[in-house]
Formats: C-alpha cells, structure tokens, sequence
C-alpha cells in the first residue's frame, strides 16, 4: 500500500472509531478521541479508579476460535470487572490495539460491533487510546471509574470469622471454551486446523452454554449495590479463576479460607475442576461480616456462601477445601501471566 | 517450566516491579499496585487527564538496537509527552506489559531501570497495569495527569493570525536514530545482522547525538508554564513528525499555518527533512495571539517562533511551507500507525 494510501486509511479508520465513540452518552467526559490526552470530571466527593488489561492473539483470545464481536466484548469486559470489584461506576473507556493489517477492515468493525454493545449497555464511553500495526494482535483495555471517597472494595479487609460469597455461577466460561473447540473440531475437515463454528450450524440449545464465555457479564450492578450499603469487608473479581484471585484477596488482606465444596454454585455443565481453577467467569467474590444482611439476589444475580474467612497459617496454602473427601489445601492453579 | 515454578517466577517478577514502584512519592496516589484498581484522589478543581500509548518491537523500538533502559524511557516519555502537550502535571503512570519469556528476567530489569529513572525525575509514580507473555514485546504506557478546571492546553484553540512556536529543536531524535543504525552495522561483522553498538565503543562525542533519540525529555515544565500563564491558544506534541502532529493541530482548531523553513530550530547535524517529518523529539508545538509575551526560554529551553497561523483553505494541505524556494504545500509524511 502506498504511503498517501496508507495515510488515508488509517486517517478513514480513526475517523469511523471515533464517529462510533462520539455517539456514547458521557457525562463525565469533558473531551474524548482527538486531542492528546482526554478530560474526566469527577465530583469533589468523589476518587478515581483506574484498571488496565492485556489481552494477546494465541493466549487470552484465538483468532481462529472466537468471533471478532466475541473479542471486543471479553476485552472490554475485563476492565469493567475489575471496576465491578472496586464498586466504582464507569467512567470512561481507553483501548490501544496492535494489529496484523489484514484486521484493520471487517474484522476491526465486527470487534467494535462486540465492544460497543457492551459499552453502550453500561454507558461507558469510548474515550481514548492507541492504534498501531503489529505482527501479533493486541489489546490493551484501560477502564477509569468513579468511587465515593474511601467507599471503594477492596482486597484487603478480610477478616476471620468473615463468611464468603461469590455471586452467580462459576465454571461456565471454562465449560464454554471447551464446548466451543469440540464444536469447531467436529466441523472441521479432518486434517485440517480446527477454526470458529458458524453460528447457523450451532444447535440452539449449545449457544447458552457458549455464552458464559464469549459474552461474559461483568458485575456492575452487584459491585455497585455492595458498595453503596457498605456491607462488604473485601472483593475481587474472579478473572484467573476461584483458586488464583481467592489466594489474591487472602493474601492481601492476611487471612485463610475455609471453601465449601458443596456449596459452590458450579455452572450446568461445568465440572468442580472448572469451577475452582476455569477463570474468565468475571463473577464477584466478597466477604462481609456475619452480622451483614447478604441477601439470595442482587440486582437479579443469585447470591450464594461459599467458605468462611479463617486466621492465616504461616507457610501454608491460604485456601483449605472442604470436601466429601475432608479438608485440603487447594493450590492457586487458575490463569498464570507466564507460563 | 512446570507449572508451580512458572507462579512462582511470576509472582517474585510481580514483588519486585511492586517492591521499585512503592519506592515513588505519590501524593494523589490513595492505593497503587495490589487491588482490582489503584485509586487516585484528585483536588476539587482539577480535572484528570487521561492519555495511552502502544510500543510494539519492531515497529515503535527495535531489540536489536535500542538497550534495554533507553525502551523503558521512551515507552515512558510518549505519556508524560502527551501529558505536557495539555499542560497537565502528572499523576500516577499505568503499565501493561507482553513479553516473549526470555525477555522477562534481565531485560526486564534494565528496562525497569531506563522506565523508572524517569519516572523518578518527574516524581511519576508506578500505579498499576498488566503483565502477560507475548510473542512479540508490546509496552502500553497510561499516563494520568490534572490541570486545572477549564485551563487545559488544546489542539483546538490556533486562530487565524496567531503565532506558531516550538520548544528545543528538532530532528534530534531522527539524526540520532540514523547515527544508531550506522554504528551499529560498522560494530557488525561482514554478513550478520546489526546489533546493538557496545557503549564503551561509542566515541565520547557520538554519545550526546544519540540522546535525543534514546533519552528524549518531555516538557512538561514547559508545559505546566504555559498552562499557569493561559498564553497558549493550543498545543500538541511532537510525537508523529513535525509535518503530522502540526497537521492535526490545524485540523482541530479549523486552520491553516505557513511555517517558515529558515526559523525551524533544526537540531546539530539533523537535516531540514529529519526535522520536518523526523517524530519522536518530543518537543511542544503550541500557538499564541501576537498579545501573547512568549519569552525566548521557558524552564531553561530555547522557544522559537517558526511560523503564523493563516485562514484554512477548502481542499487544501492545512501547511504552507515558505522557503527560499518559495511557498509550497507541505504533506504529513510522519509516523503512519498503519504503513
């Protein structure tokens, strides 16, 4: 592609971003895509949260595996979890995307298509970010929130004799993603790499159970509500799985878990495995004080306890699991960044 | 790696980037490195300035040639760059980093060294971001900055009659890049691939031409001066090109500007093109009324006035340049995100 041509498609490219951005309601943005930096406002009472995510072509996402629209869903749907987990309201959204030149047309538009529509759902607007040619597909999310001052959830106030939630089911993403490559083998020719399922061909009954990986719903509402009433001692959002981001929340705030095997929600479908390790389920856990008032629903999303918060051994694994089998130590073996 | 050792290496990786980024003084900063989101805590009449950038190898830096501090520098200094180009002082800094393995140990180290000695000059600190394995290095810089309500440097203020000004000089970054290649290859035996020049054989002389492209300073004194004064009408940075990033200038603001070649302060041994489409010299383009006192330095760096803002014409290349040859239009031919 010639230079002046190159120019005038990046230039068209940018101007159809920022044309869809534009069209986000966005009370907090004072100015989004076209300057050098965008401008928030927040109120005085008021501090901001901000999250940043990475996801790369072969190991958060496979280009031959998930729709386009899939991808730009998940990848805003990290940062918004990790602000569910705070209790922060969205403010505004940053992406900066590496990608091969053959992404920049169809593909590009179908993976807004995806972000875009949770964006919209959520009223977070599109305020920023970066674009560049890669030889690897990159995504990197910023999502920035506001929170009432000191009013945020954090890690780190965990204590013994705290009981555990986590809200919705957990499993099914990892369920999913395994149903969706037996769907994409089992359409493929043999011999041949294994490549997205056309959606016609998925019976209708499998498209639910894909959903709770390529449409996963981040926990606005729940986090909101939890942190409005001031009931939750700690939270995190369950992104590399129950047994990694339970360690996270143990090991900031200085305490142990007792986890009730039998009381985990697992997702039809999902095996206790998939459940304690799958990961990507961005379900919310929390702890709160016996005395708090957790109710079986929030905002709609069953509610369930799960474990109680015990002192810290020294040396010892945060999370014993108790089972039909007894009590053991469970290992964090969900997402690892290298590996 | 076996899996329990992959977690660990992780986890120890993640303690020490924590360990350096705790070492900052962080007055806006109520919780870094360690929760869902860090939090930041603006004044009342701020507003916050949000900016993102993507490095990819191979494209934004080459392994090959650029020494490990000098990619942890730069990828830092594209975001305060952006961050002075609003007059904005900075907050707190945000970084996702994807890494092929054999990158993460010693590498990553020195590029910590590189990233964190400027982050220390400009008392940035390290708030939060992403780690992940990657085939490709990719570095997304996110930058948050305040200014004050309402007082923001923008791209869209230049009127017809103001004048245009930059900071410093220009084509530094390109002349030095060039130099790089060149010392590289003659530090390279017949038939292999150019490598890194070995700093101690790097003539004493050779070393500050080098700077401005491996070391460059964003100029948020400068910045920061304007901004307090209210005496820019706009202003960007050099990041694209002198060529580019004036164009989008005029663009934002309805303009066009005639840049005089004789008073561009064109960087010692850098040629009139380096200096016109060169990119990366991080320099600040900003426009003023005539009114406007705009002194000869500002925070110890040479101003020059380099040109006048005229009515845009429908069609037409937003730049003039006036040369000894005469007026001609003069195209963007800097840095393309996709060429």
């Amino acid at each position: 592609m010639s230079t002046a041509s190159g120019r005038n498609g990046e230039l068209a490219l940018l101007a159809r971003i920022r044309k869809r951005a534009a069209m986000q309601p966005a009370p907090n943005l004072r100015l989004g895509i076209g300057d050098d930096c965008a401008l928030l406002r927040l109120r005085p009472s008021e501090e901001l949260a901000v999250t940043t995510d990475l996801s790369i072509a072969g190991r958060h996402f496979q280009l031959h595996l998930h729709p386009p629209e899939s991808i730009g869903h998940r990848t805003l749907a990290r940062g918004l979890s990790d602000l569910a987990a705070m209790g922060a309201r969205p403010v505004a959204a940053f992406l900066s995307l590496g990608l091969p030149r053959q992404l920049a047309g169809k593909w590009l538009e179908r993976f807004f298509d995806g972000f875009f529509a949770l964006a919209n759902e959520h009223k977070v607007p599109l305020a920023g970010g970066d674009l560049a040619e890669s030889p690897v597909a990159v995504a990197d999310i910023v999502l920035t929130g506001a929170v009432p001052r000191a009013k945020a959830l954090l890690r780190s106030g965990a204590r013994p004799g705290h009981l555990l939630y986590v809200t919705g089911n957990l499993g099914g993403a990892a369920a999913g993603l395994a149903q969706l490559k037996k769907l994409a083998a089992a359409q493929t020719a043999p011999g041949r790499r294994a490549a997205q399922p056309k959606p016609e061909k998925i019976p209708a009954k499998l498209r639910g159970n894909l959903a709770p990986h390529l449409y996963p719903q981040p926990r606005l509402a729940q986090g909101l509500w939890l942190m409005r009433r001031g009931l939750a001692s700690a939270a995190i959002d369950v992104s590399d799985g129950l047994s990694t981001d339970l360690a996270h929340l143990c090991d900031e705030s200085g305490v142990g878990v007792k986890l009730l095997a039998a009381s985990l929600p697992i997702h039809s479908g999902a095996t206790l495995q998939q459940a304690l390790h799958g990961g990507e389920d961005y379900e919310l856990l929390f702890t709160a004080p016996p005395s708090a008032s957790i109710p079986r629903r929030i905002a709609g999303v069953p509610i369930h306890h799960i474990g109680s918060i015990v002192r810290a051994r020294a040396g010892a694994h945060p999370i014993t699991l108790i089972s039909h089998r007894g009590s053991h130590p469970l290992a964090p073996r969900g997402w690892q960044h290298f590996s």
